[in-house]
């Protein structure tokens, strides 16, 4: 079997292109796999040293970057060019068989729909989370802002959620939950608990409803909701930490005691933030898209960098797309035929 | 003028009757407030010392209690001389004119729409989370579970929070923001992409979309919501608190030095929690239902009862209810009229 390739958008993310080829280049140092940096030429080759020429790394030039606020709408516009939108295209054109990227994940998650398609079976991809808890991960989908979601996409968000589960994170039977407001089936919106009835009778390992506090306890392997509703918990999420943090470095300069005590629960801390630490895994696998992609944080350094590369190569070895497609299509026959999903995208556009 | 009483629910709460008791005491030596603790007389008198039988306290017997996990509507049903049940319709009567419980919230909520009934312009009451951050709180409505919103309740919400942030919080012109998963108008779902083209022409101060860390930096005053999403992300954030805390416990236990740090932070701990203690505002205020309502946390020991019933007093005192008839009169010219609103109700239910 020849190599795995994955497209690297060099050009994205905060510490772009410096992070992104440090950890390319480690990549291909502990890996069998190949890479294309995808990018501004002038910029990328001098980065690379020359004694790392003997590389499985090729440089790929794209003239333009898409900035981390640019209006995906815009970038798809205007930016035919754009780092990304190659790495994309080389994964249409057979080239590569994936792409990573840790730039502007909103135009990302848009080229890629547009570039790549969707899967059989599949109406809208979604963005996967993954949550560091104390146990392992929890798939968290979808956090990418699919929006106003009908209970037929929140089956799918489950079903692709329960793939990823097994065949990424090694999870045999995962738990598959959906997020709600309160456990009994009869609790939550018209979305919810439509969906609810759909899942109870699906083949997937269905524990019922969880709460928000629910994900972090690890109650569930895969946690399901609406794009809004992720979205924004996830921010949430991100703020809460980031909130404590600052409120506990405002409070340490008040005092020479707190100082050494911080220095002496330094490790602890180290520890902790560990756990919670993205860039174990490195980035959220958009499913759903005729192709592998993974979104790393915008954050992302060589670490993060070289785990996300590494996720999107062992999804093309596991051949998830394949697994995904063949989990949905048992799913078919549970939620409602493709009439009754046109007429009711139909209704909600009458309807909103 | 007379006395503002407030009926204080004696057996709601994990620590009941013993810290509402507590807490209710404390009010009446403090303030000017009389007192009505209503529940099961058996358990409150021997409660209550004799010297303390000159201040301002009554018992009032309910026989029933309802539990912290039961359904709301089974209390409804069952529990007709519940402590809860009974304190509300003293409001109803006017014996009272407020009421505070840390019981179950679902219940209490419930139970005070169907007996109080809502203000005049209101669809449906919500309820208003205080979220602690460095500069004051913020209200989130609603947090209180009230899903399936349109638009029209969403600028209700907004309404009344900017009431409750002027006239209990202080804030002579609270900024309102509506969470949303990005900061364009154009951005997220059709709910709040209608909600904000109405809130853009109200006369509040609409400082437009806030993202979900936002809420944490305090960007706006009021953060509007629909109440599943409020819901969810109310129980997320406490559950990432209470997730690192469980993480700090677990590994300082590895280590002596750890322990030792930690002593030394303990003061700029306690100060973190200080300004994080939801008990130090004491209850979450249930806008719209035509009279006072406080639901404090489960967990709400004396000084959160003291600051929750303090707060029912001083939302009777500004007479917040008139403020809010008012505002919501002001509204109603912006928002689609009741013969649309009701036929959107319909819609609703024909096409969930």
């Amino acid at each position: 079997m020849s190599k795995i390739v994955i497209a690297v958008d060099a050009m994205g993310g905060d510490y772009a292109p410096q992070e992104i080829i440090k950890g390319a280049v480690e990549v291909v140092q502990e890996a069998d796999i190949e890479l294309i940096l995808v990018g501004q030429e002038e910029r990328i080759k001098p980065l690379l040293n020359k004694e790392k020429s003997n590389l499985p790394l090729q440089v790929y030039n794209a003239s333009q970057v898409v900035e981390m606020g640019e209006p995906p709408a815009e970038a798809i516009r205007f930016k035919k060019d754009a780092s990304i939108k190659v790495a994309l295209e080389l994964v249409k054109k057979g080239v590569a068989q994936g792409v990573f990227s840790a730039g502007n994940s909103g135009a990302t998650l848009a080229m890629a729909m547009f570039t790549l398609g969707r899967l059989k079976g599949v109406n809208r991809p979604a963005l996967a989370g993954l949550i560091p808890t104390l146990k392992g991960y929890v798939v968290f989908i979808d956090v990418g802002g699919m929006v106003d979601c009908r209970p037929y996409h929140l089956v799918q968000f489950a079903v692709m959620g329960h793939v990823f589960a097994k065949y990424i994170l090694g999870l045999p039977e995962p738990k598959v939950g959906l997020l709600n407001i309160g456990e009994e089936p009869t609790k939550g919106n018209e979305l919810v608990k439509q969906t609810y009835t759909f899942l109870e009778k699906s083949p997937l390992n269905f524990i019922g409803n969880v709460e928000g506090k629910d994900i972090l306890h690890h109650k569930a392997d895969v946690v399901v909701c609406d794009g809004f509703v992720g979205n924004v918990a996830l921010k949430l999420g991100e703020g809460v930490v980031e909130s404590l943090i600052t409120l506990v470095k405002k409070e340490v300069k008040k005092s020479l005691w707190a100082k050494l005590g911080l220095i002496l629960v330094k490790n602890l801390l180290k520890n902790v933030f560990q756990i919670l630490d993205y860039s174990e895994y490195g980035g959220a696998p958009l499913l759903g898209v005729n192709g592998t992609v993974i979104i790393g944080h915008g954050r992302s350094q060589a670490k993060a960098v070289k785990n996300g590369i590494k996720m999107a190569a062992n999804f093309v070895k596991q051949d998830v797309n394949t697994h995904l497609e063949k989990g949905l299509q048992e799913h078919e026959a549970l939620i409602p035929g493709k009439r009754w999903r046109k007429l009711a995208e139909k209704l909600k556009e009458v309807v909103p």
